[in-house]
């Protein structure tokens, strides 16, 4: 238990809770409502916007940027690259999620295409979808991890460091490297995958806490130890997927720092 | 009632919890998340992709196709197309949801245009909707439905053989043909038109019993009974829509395929 | 208090829910499905439609129309240009919600271009977007509201004459001109704005209250009442922002025209 890393995430969420930091979504149609809901409730302020024709400047006084491929189309292709690449210079962290890539050349290309052309502060998929962008023979069902997280660790810190990028592994046990450190999160709970967008919301999280903390890996493992703790919360709360997911938003928003830094199961290795 | 058809949605639903089946969704945005969480509620696979450039690629894994035009645009309209013929070479189910077809002519060419150069395994409508794609003179309100079941019936058997698919009307009465035979399915709750999308998620429920069933009469009679029976039990739990809409997630996690034997309505006539 | 107003109101209640006006809605990816589910519950009748080759069709039968800008594209403006051109010439009430107006440029040109090619019967915003269009030097923080309702009449009102449009203003409390009346409401509770799409369900609302009622001031009024007072009760039964927007749900529909008449909290100055 790193108990350092556990106050940090727990500093991060009274920042957010206090200056309800403003991220930007490009994201997916399936899980645009649930995500601005998401930040709502644990204190954040979303915006949602993807016209080429403003999303420079609608990012250019948010916290954060978050780029989310999950119903892609060309516009929204070139809107992410626009948006990433003014979040770039001017030092805006950029969290990338790259949903169902591997599942298709479009999603595959496309998620290379952003982190070549904008660079990502954090990446965060499952297993199938960080091993997509690492082989070239890897192969995902859907939008769905067929990959377990173990056999993905050293292709995350190898990726990691070719990319320069902080990479968040999310299932069971999340991991996040940034190509030498090495943090495992254990919060969660198995009724998550049952409510879509989870790992769209994990990665919206994420883009709040980067928006507050300068440390990437930090930024990543506590946006995960809260969204698994919320779940946790949640999990004991509810009957089904239903009542899960809004008992869920009613944990993001009641949870304390406190609560947080007794409660995360965060480990650096 | 039909023992045999009972039988056989229980067995539908056993095969869709085991093996999750991928489905692959082309809907409209208003519908878009409660979809896909209740294909997740129910064991189902889903993904949503519209992209012109990786269609056809996602439905070739799929494991069948819902076309739902609910919120058109030209761009997706041919992505539908390109789904759709690409499914039907494959011999994936295909199962048509023509939202607000009468309403106005893009939709009913839309639809039509859709049945021709795809065809479609299954049909799902209310009854203005599929009798505008039957007569030159029906009307429609908006998306909701004006022609009773019964007017219907007759027309949707003969369409039915004409297009060469099943055709679902869903109402207070659900009806179901193929141009010869006649089921129907009694399920149901008073309170599933007051949730959005009540009649999008069973045209997506039975894409999912379409994606293990081979009989397209079953697959849409196992769909509605299961969806009306979960209605039924979402109803006696809740107290307005909100909690009704909330219910319904949950109660598709919780009943089980002998649930549904014992609870699913389904003659056949 | 008025009791007039809070009459008027009332009977406009009892009118949507015998009359289920159809209320066309071009609104953001953001909030379509909890506006439709907010329309349905409260016992109107939402459609979503924004293609250019359907929008004059769709709104020709329509009660009401309702542009909200919150995720724009250029394709978008266009249809609710279309729109609102027709709804103008045939007399439907034309409800406007500026989201953002004042964040980005091309929010504020978006929202004048509808003023001035369509007009609007109503515009709902909140105070920071309503000072975006009648001062060169407003500023907006995101979608969020950074002036308070007060320093905003003054404007609204002078506003409200050049444009010939009925303006309300959202806030902790709601105010409501035309130029020379003012009208205050002060139902509503700290939860909404912890969900998304609070703004734009009123402005939903509105619209459903345009659709049966003459009077633009005593529909916004009645509108922003009526919503406020649901929140009141859902803020009564609720844990946190998740079943705060689920009890909303199931208080739009349960609450009835007495109730609203005994709670609306609407002084006309």
């Amino acid at each position: 238990m790193s108990s350092i890393l556990a106050e940090q995430c727990a500093e991060n969420l009274r920042q957010i809770r206090e200056n309800k930091p403003l991220i930007h979504n490009i994201t997916n149609y399936v899980v645009m409502n649930y995500t601005a809901n998401v930040l709502l409730a644990m204190g954040a302020s979303p915006v949602m916007a993807h016209a080429a024709n403003e999303v420079e400047e609608m990012v250019s006084f948010a916290g954060s940027l978050v780029l989310n491929i999950g119903t892609l189309s060309d516009s929204w292709i070139d809107s992410m690259v626009l948006a990433g690449r003014k979040a770039a210079a001017q030092n805006t962290p950029i969290v990338v999620d790259p949903v169902g890539s591997g599942a298709t050349a479009l999603r595959t290309a496309t998620t290379k295409k952003i982190l070549k052309e904008c660079g990502a502060s954090i990446l965060r998929g499952n297993s199938s979808e960080i091993l997509s962008l690492g082989t070239e023979n890897s192969t995902t069902k859907g939008v769905d991890a067929v990959h377990s997280v173990d056999e993905t660790v050293n292709t995350a810190a190898l990726l990691s460091r070719i990319l320069g990028t902080t990479i968040a592994i999310t299932g069971p046990v999340d991991m996040i490297t940034d190509g030498s450190r090495v943090v495992r999160v254990e919060n969660g709970h198995p009724m998550m995958p049952y409510v879509t967008g989870t790992g769209c919301s994990a990665t919206a999280v994420i883009g709040a806490f980067a928006a507050v903390e300068r440390d990437m890996v930090a930024a990543a493992a506590g946006g995960l130890a809260f969204l698994g703790l919320v779940g946790e919360r949640a999990g004991n709360v509810s009957d089904g997927p239903g009542s899960f997911m809004i008992a869920l938003l009613d944990a993001l928003y009641a949870i304390t720092p406190e609560d947080l830094q007794k409660g995360s199961k965060i480990m650096e290795e």
